[in-house]
């Protein structure tokens, strides 16, 4: 069975790793972080860890100096592969935070969530 | 009375246990966790501990690598065993969880939200 | 003056209590679970705290093992008696945790807010 | 300059106070407290401390048993003197607790805004 | 590469600091509050130290008593020199804020955004 397999990969051979992204504490797993998008910045910040002097907090979570709201649906991105946003978020924020990462096909699709609100606002009847 | 008696059995006979879902703690007892959709995973892994090395972070709260925003839906659903979003909810979040989660009934309300919303799209007025 | 005393009975007279609602804590006082709505049932566990055998937290809280977000309305509620939403709450998740505490006027309250949000969806235009 | 007076005030003459509202800290100043509204009861609990039996948490947070989601923009009120809402927020919390308060101008504000919307309900076209 | 470069810079050359803003924890580096806007206010705090007696609370995050809601899109700002906006939150908080810092540009954005949000309600159709 597959999803038990995913599940219990996921809860059983990967190191736990805890993020304060500008404040806020994610936690994930190195498997996350490295695995979707191997190409990225944060991909390899945690595969290659040796050449990065990553900073961490007291409690040994990882710092980045970024948006928490925003780097949350990437997280999510790097957990199942869809970008998923709720209708009260700027798709323009995820782009920001997706290029800064270096997830290049977040990056892509936060853009064209961007273009597709654009192109209702510009569809809207005149008035 | 039978709301008395649900409410005793929540508070008495049930143990206590608390998630860590990407960073959020959720408090909750075994009983919910195990009883509305027994043939998931998530009732699984609480039925039957010893057959899962779930892993638990310092506080003893049982860590999942997973979105906390799109779970709380998905644990209240656990608890009163309807699926119930607000507006500013995306559907396709709570699908992804319940998908992954193996809570299949509830995968099911999300995939009809999810339709419900789509064809609303749909039907609104060309301009 | 009549606000002043409520000030005063709040913050002198009254035993302050934090409830630990499905992971989240609210501050509140004994006199305001049970003064509103006497004979609900959270009224009635915080009355005669002896006839029930609650549970709480390590730090003394009060376990709940339900959705703390619609639980939030209902607390204002036992505070000034108005049953207050913002609009990206659904009203069912307020009527299915009144339900639940025995809150019989606040859950009419909810339904009523349903009923007119449901008026609303189906007096709008065909299209 | 104004702006550097204000902000050198806030940051080195006054005493720091932390509110507990509901279960929810805020951090702010004696200041902001007592100048605002010095009529209204917030202020004159923190002018007049002796007068009042203020309770405090274990940490020496001043305990409030009200909604902290509708306290903030009242917060931010007495920090710069106008009543900012974000357009979820139910303008109609805000002046439920601006009047347990008596902060009786953000009551004034709150009203404006809460009949503002309905007259904007009342303007919309019949279907 | 100039984003490994910017990526390395933040993580590995600046100082980290912490901020409490009205009882809100923002994680950011000296180098963010000092380098988008040195003319501002919040610049100079942070460039000369010794010139401002900045308090700080017992785990030594620098004091604000103001909104931590609208300082939020202000610190993303210093990041990476856009403002960007959630639909649900009202540009005159951060117009707000912004002033009060002393950061210039970002309040020009935030009224940019305040004027293009009005101008959206009067050419809406009328009734």
């Amino acid at each position: 069975d597959v999803t038990v397999n995913k599940m219990q990969y996921n809860h059983k051979s990967s190191e736990w790793i805890t993020l304060n992204v500008g404040g806020k504490l994610f936690t994930t797993t190195r498997t996350t972080l490295v695995t979707r998008d191997p190409e990225s910045m944060l991909a390899k910040m945690f595969q290659y860890p040796d050449r990065w002097s990553n900073t961490t907090d007291k409690n040994g979570a990882y710092l980045f100096d970024r948006s928490p709201e925003y780097f949350e649906p990437l997280l999510d991105f790097l957990r199942h592969g869809k970008l998923i946003l709720n209708p009260n978020i700027n798709p323009q924020g995820i782009l920001e935070e997706a290029t800064f990462y270096g997830l290049t096909s977040a990056a892509e699709e936060a853009e064209k969530l961007l273009k597709d609100q654009q192109m209702q606002i510009y569809s809207e009847p005149l008035t």
